[in-house]
Order: C-alpha cells, then sequence, then structure tokens
C-alpha cells in the first residue's frame, strides 16, 4: 500500500471550492427523471466535465435518460468502474426543504440540495479524485471509466440491456458503486451484497360490481375473503414462507459472513425505541442474530392491501375486487423469475387459480465476496483517512442493479463515498457534511492509486 | 273476509289527485337525516297531515330526527301500527338525476322524487287508505298508530330508547312495516323477518411508523401480516365461520319455512348473470337450498380491507398499520352483544390479542312467525286487489330494527305497500309506479277493515 499521499490531501483542500461550484452547477439542474425533466441537458453538462479532464466521452441515448459513458486510460491496464447516476427524486414536499432544493446552500459544514448526496455529490468527489490524481501526474494510476445513468430513482429500466450490449466497453477488474460514506460512528461502511427483489401484485375479482352484503353475504364469493384466504396460504405465523422449494436456491451466509456481522453495532434497541416496535418476528433478541437475519434472510411482505369499502364508519358491500402489493426480498442465489414461477405453482395447486399476479418488478440479488483481495484494500485505504479500516457489511437488505456487473463483468462491487446517515436521502434538506466530503475524496484517491499498484 | 270495496276502491281513485299532491308537498322536504336537514319542519308537516285527518298527534324531539306519533281510534278495541319513516338518503350524485329530486314528477305512469318511494310514498299511500275508511265511516275498523321516525336512514339511532320508554303509548296487536310492494312478476311479497347485523372494525397497530421494507421486512412485525392472520382465523375456505360458539344460538329455519321458501322464484340463474359470477359458496345451485342459504345463514363478510401502499406501480414499504371492516348477519337468536364477546375471545385466544375491535353498529335479528293468523290475513287480502295472494318470505337478508317492535311490543310485523324492483330506492330517479300506489292503497283498506273484522 502507498501511505504517502500529502501532497495529493492538499490539492484535494486546495481545490475543493472549484469542485463546490461545480457540484453547484450540477445541482442547478433539475434531473427529476420521475417527470423526466432536464437528462439530457445534465448528461451533456456532466460529458463537459469529463471532456476538460481528458476523458473520452460517449452518450448513449437510447432511454429517456441517456447513459454517460466516460473513459481514461491510466499507466497500467488494469480498469476500474465507476458506476453514478445524475438523475434525482422529486424535491416534493418544498414547504418542508428550509432552501431552495436547486440551488446548492453552504452552512454549518454542510452542503444543501436536492441530489448533494444522491448521487451528484459522489460524482463530484470522484471526479475531485480525478483532479488531483491529474495534477500529479498526466497519466492515471489505472484505466478509469465510468457509467453515470440518469434512470436510477425509476429503476434503472434501461440499465440491464446497456450493460449487456456493451460488456467490451465497460469490460474492468474492479468496480465501485454510486453511493457509500460513513456511519452514526463515522466509520466509513463498506457494503458488499444487496438483496434482489421480486414485486407483485395478488389481484382477485369475483363479480362484476360490488353487492349489498345483506342480498350477497352468504351466498356470493367475496373477493376480500378469497385474498385473504391466498395470502395467509404464503407465509404462516412463524414467518416461514409455504411456498414449495422457495428456500431450495438459499445460500447461507458463511463462517466470514457471519463473522463480518458480528462486527457490526448491534442495531436492536435502536430500532424498537426508533419505530416503537414491541418485538422482533421469529423471537429474534438484539444481536448478531437479527443482523444476519436482517439481511440474509428472503421475505415476503405484505406492502399494501386494498378492497371495499375504507372510508368511516360503516358501509354493507361485499366487494368484488380485491389486491395487495407483495415484496419478495431475495438472497443469492434466488431470482425473481423463479419465484414467480414457483407462486405461480403454488396458488394453483392451493386453489387460488382464480388470483392473478402482476409483475411489478424485479432484481437478482449479488453480492462480492468478502475475501476478494479489492475488498481489502478499499477498506484499508480508509485507514489514513478515518483512523480506522471501513467496517465490512456483507450484505444489506435493500435492493438494486449490482448483479447487472457483478454477473456480466464478473467484477467485485464496493461502496465508498461521501455521505453520513443525516443525509436525507430522497427526504426535504438532503445534504452532505464538507468535511465528508474531504474524507470520501481523499479515500478515493487511495483506492484509484493503491488498485494501480496492487 | 270482507269482499266489498267497490266503494272503497273508487274513491282511492277519485281522491289519487289530491293525495298526489300531499306526496308532493311532502317530498318538497329536503329531510335528510345524513345532513340534519329539515327534519322538524317535515315533522311538523306530517303531523298537520294526522290532524286534518282527525288523529291526535304528539311530536318527541329528543333527537335530530323528531318522531312523529299519531293516533285515532277504531270501532273495536284492537290496534294496528305502523312503522313509517320521513327521512330520506342524500340525493347525491344529481347529476345522474333526470329531473329535480325534491320537485315531484309524474312521468310515464310514474312518480320520480326522492323519497316517493323509501317511505314517503308509502306513507301518503297509508293515509290514502285511510281517507278512504273514513269518508265510508268516521269511526276507523280499528284502532290505528303511527310512528314515524326522522332517523332510519342513520341507522334509526334513538329508535331503542324510543321504543322502550314508550311500550304502553305503543301497544298494538299488529303491525306493518315501512316498506313493501311487488316482485318482478307484480306479486306482492309479505317479508317476515330481518337479518341482525353486528358490524366491527379490526385494526391492528404494530410500529409508530410504515419502515422501508428492505430494512424492516425480515425483522420487524408487518401489521397487514398480523390482519390477514386474524382475518384467516375466523372463516375458513368452506365459508365456515370458526369463532367457537358463533353458531350455538342458531335457531335453524322450521318445516313451514322451507315449504315456504319451495314458492319463491329462483334467482341463482338470475344472479350469476347480472352479477357475473362464476358459482355460488358452499357448492351451492340455484334451487331452494340457495334460497334458505341467502335468509338464513349467518355470516362473516368482508366490507373493506386497507393496510399500507394502494397506489399505481409498487412502493417498497412496510405498513404500520392494517384494518378490516367486517359485517356479521345475525340470524335469531343470535345477539351482537354476544358475538361481540365471542370475537374478542376468539382473537385472545388465537393470539390476537393485538387486534383491536372497534363496534360500528348492531341490530339483534327477528322474525314473525309465518303460522300467526295476521300474516295470512295480510296475504290474502292481497288476492282481490293483485289477483292473487302475496308470496311469504319467512327471512330476508337484511337488517332493520323490527326486533325493537317484535320483542318490546310482542306483535306480528309484515310488510305490504306501493314499491316496485325498479324503484331505485336509494338511487338517482327514484319512483314508484302511480299503479302500484293505487293498488297498494286499495290493499292497505283492505288489511286495516279484515283486521278490525277478525
Amino acid at each position: 500500500m502507498i501511505d504517502n499521499f500529502a501532497a495529493n490531501d492538499k490539492f484535494i483542500e486546495d481545490n475543493l471550492l472549484n469542485n463546490i461550484n461545480e457540484l453547484s452547477q450540477l445541482c442547478k439542474f433539475q434531473s427529476v427523471s420521475a417527470k423526466n425533466l432536464q437528462l439530457p441537458e445534465t448528461a451533456a453538462f456532466l460529458s463537459e466535465l469529463f471532456i476538460k479532464r481528458g476523458f473520452n466521452v460517449k452518450i448513449f441515448s437510447d432511454s429517456g435518460g441517456p447513459v454517460v459513458y466516460a473513459e481514461r486510460m491510466g499507466r497500467i491496464d488494469k480498469t476500474l468502474l465507476f458506476y453514478n447516476h445524475y438523475d434525482v427524486q422529486p424535491a416534493e414536499p418544498l414547504e418542508l426543504w428550509n432552501t431552495d432544493p436547486f440551488d446548492l446552500v453552504k452552512k454549518d459544514g454542510k452542503l444543501f440540495a436536492r441530489g448533494v448526496s444522491d448521487d451528484k455529490g459522489q460524482i463530484i468527489s470522484r471526479l475531485s479524485a480525478i483532479d488531483s490524481l491529474l495534477q500529479e501526474n498526466e497519466l492515471l494510476p489505472c484505466n478509469i471509466k465510468f457509467v453515470i445513468e440518469g434512470e436510477e430513482e425509476v429503476s434503472s429500466k434501461n440499465l440491464k440491456p446497456f450493460v449487456e450490449q456493451n460488456k467490451d466497453l465497460l469490460k474492468s477488474d474492479a468496480c465501485v458503486w454510486e453511493f457509500g460514506g460513513v456511519d452514526d460512528f463515522d466509520q466509513p461502511i463498506l457494503y458488499l451484497g444487496l438483496r434482489g427483489i421480486c414485486y407483485v401484485e395478488l389481484s382477485v375479482t369475483t363479480a362484476n360490481q360490488d353487492v349489498h352484503s345483506g342480498l350477497g353475504g352468504s351466498i356470493f364469493p367475496n373477493a376480500a375473503w378469497r385474498l385473504i384466504w391466498a395470502l395467509n396460504s404464503l407465509k404462516d405465523q412463524d414467518e416461514n414462507i409455504l411456498i414449495h422449494d422457495f428456500y431450495n436456491d438459499v445460500v447461507p451466509p458463511s463462517e466470514m459472513d457471519i463473522a463480518l456481522f458480528k462486527q457490526i453495532p448491534n442495531m436492536g434497541d435502536i430500532y424498537k425505541k426508533r419505530y416503537e416496535i414491541k418485538q422482533f418476528t421469529k423471537g429474534l433478541q438484539d444481536g448478531v442474530d437479527l443482523n444476519v437475519a436482517e439481511a440474509f434472510s428472503p421475505t415476503c411482505t405484505i406492502c399494501g392491501v386494498t378492497s371495499g369499502y375504507q372510508g368511516i364508519g360503516s358501509k354493507t358491500v361485499l366487494p368484488a375486487k380485491a389486491s395487495a402489493k407483495i415484496d419478495f426480498r431475495l438472497v443469492p442465489d434466488q431470482t425473481p423469475e423463479r419465484v414467480l414461477i414457483l407462486l405461480r405453482d403454488h396458488l394453483d395447486k392451493q386453489g387460488f387459480e382464480d388470483v392473478e399476479i402482476t409483475f411489478l418488478g424485479g432484481e437478482a440479488p449479488a453480492r462480492t465476496d468478502p475475501a476478494d483481495p479489492f475488498v481489502e484494500l478499499v477498506a484499508e485505504s480508509a485507514t489514513s483517512v478515518y483512523g480506522m479500516p471501513m467496517m465490512i457489511v456483507p450484505m444489506v437488505g435493500g435492493s438494486g442493479p449490482n448483479h447487472l456487473f457483478i454477473e456480466n463483468l464478473n467484477v467485485p462491487v464496493v461502496t465508498a463515498g461521501v455521505s453520513y446517515p443525516g443525509s436525507q436521502n430522497h427526504a426535504p434538506n438532503e445534504n452532505i457534511r464538507i468535511n465528508d466530503f474531504i474524507n470520501g475524496t481523499r479515500h478515493m484517491v487511495r483506492i484509484i492509486k493503491n488498485f494501480g499498484n496492487l
């Protein structure tokens, strides 16, 4: 490992206002993908930022939010790939913002703007690290590639074909994911895996209209009851998912995974207090088992149910329609495609041929081996910035398109960046701390230089 | 039975325009109890109608909709009680009316107005029958009492104490209910019983806020799942209600009930076509079993369910709250009070102490014995008007406050009146056919005279 970064660190600090100025310009673009706003304009601005740093840039405009691809060669033939996105969540509710969400404001050592954490600040921090490296040597320590998409906040709907059709272009040896930062104790965290998801709507229709319950209650089928019985067949009260073969593809956490989870702070008591939860499911108590279960269990979560009368007081009606939204979180090696097949099969065998399944979206689970040398490199590179190595989290509960990179490019994927738990991603007053921006950038310089030196 | 009603029938026809004029005035009052509109004004107008017919009138104003009580003595010491209501359902949606809902319109042999069938037309028809009798003899054939409430459309919430506190005043030998009329084949129908109802909301709260399903899915309790499991414990897929002792108080239909149900037209195929239902519950086919089940089975109907995200597409959320509205229809001798106790006991024993029950309303079931002589009198009195006797239906699926009269006054309660299946009660373009008004009035004259002669 290289251990002298004094010149880089100084440059990052000296150049800080320039980079914040670029971040401010980037945040002015209201690149809300859900509203299809200013996506090509933002992509064009981003490509300028890369071109002025000597990158070759290509814009792929097949979809609403063009993909910005940028590359610059390095001293050695090893390639580090960065995945980011320039689209942002809607800023609403506007009345809860203390400042204009699209006008970057510096206050109390923080920068406030929609997207400043998710994900524009991450992009500029990475560019700032590159500035520091280029100031030192006109050849980068390794080849660098960027894929910056414009539809991450709307399920990355065009990313799959893009990655699959551009495997050669994206060929690389390791990947840094779009998000990253420190935890409540200011320790940087390295997430190695994301669960998959299979999101479906189940719906039942039993008649062409709702009927007075005095008339039909005894003899007409009731869509709400059909749905309740079908849902009940999916999971028992001990949280066992009853779909045949559902658990077949589950790979349990390894000994190394468990050892890593033991280092993660216990969250049980914090969760209980924060959400006023009386007890966890499956009799789980605060501790490593809770941490492991949170990330490594597949789930069958009812996200919503709707049927019949839902207003104030009583209405004596027998509903003709009922539906539920269900989110299955998947762990390696489950896939949404397989779960869909198993679910249909289950419902049919249980006598629920009348329950329709609408697939609303899916991602495969994917993870990077904690024993991959790149993981240690990234974790240890943090020590000379943060005073400690990164905490390695083998898997988190959320989902994302990391499997596209892991499967198609066969690269390890790590997280590192400039956010903190108070960043308010997706919420009003999104912000980052300037100190985290500096630290994250310094960390990125170390990752790139150590990678080129590996 | 008396068989000469020629003078009465002629008078009814001659007096028709006067009575329609009174009905028109009565319908002008927008006596919408749900909005607490013009209820005292309507009660005052009604008392004028009774006073000019020589009735003693008393208005009970303890509640929002005063009760109009009217009585006039007859030749013999037998008393017939009429129960009616002067309040109406809201007229909305107004755009679906072809005419002003509060301006009675005569068109194509029909009278259109809100309340013309439910229940103002019934009141005026009964007054019209009394006009015909008074024109014949200044003493009525029997004592006549009227109870006309102003809160029927809002669950008759003050009727129970009124009846209980005025048993002596209301003392009578038989009661004619507020609704009545002919069926699709123009045969008049006599309903003898109404099921009871126990309407509850079940609700569960598992946390103080919804949580991201990626975070909580594996370890946090889910309100929607708790509710689904609790609901599932109430009824199996064969429609058996699983609450312990729920069926204990059920009195099965008698042989006479079954014999009467055999005379009722089969509705199965009509229901299947009208509501596009593939099959009935419990394997029931068109026929007497379906008719009996429709009216004589207690039910546990989910009227509505709500939890979590119900919009378009997907939202990965774990709901903190879930609730369902449930309507138990009850048959003699079940009671809503007992069902509430059994339900709480059931949920607790099944481990659902966390499921709260909110009682939203109830009525006891009640029925009149088909062998009661008054039933035959009313049914046979129809023959000289309609060319056939009434069809006697021992029980219908709906609910109402008939138990208050049956239990407190110990009277048989029958239905007879001026409505038809196209009357659109509670809906836009409510109407009655003028011919049904004449026939219903003639029938009422016969009921009163035969009753006085019994």
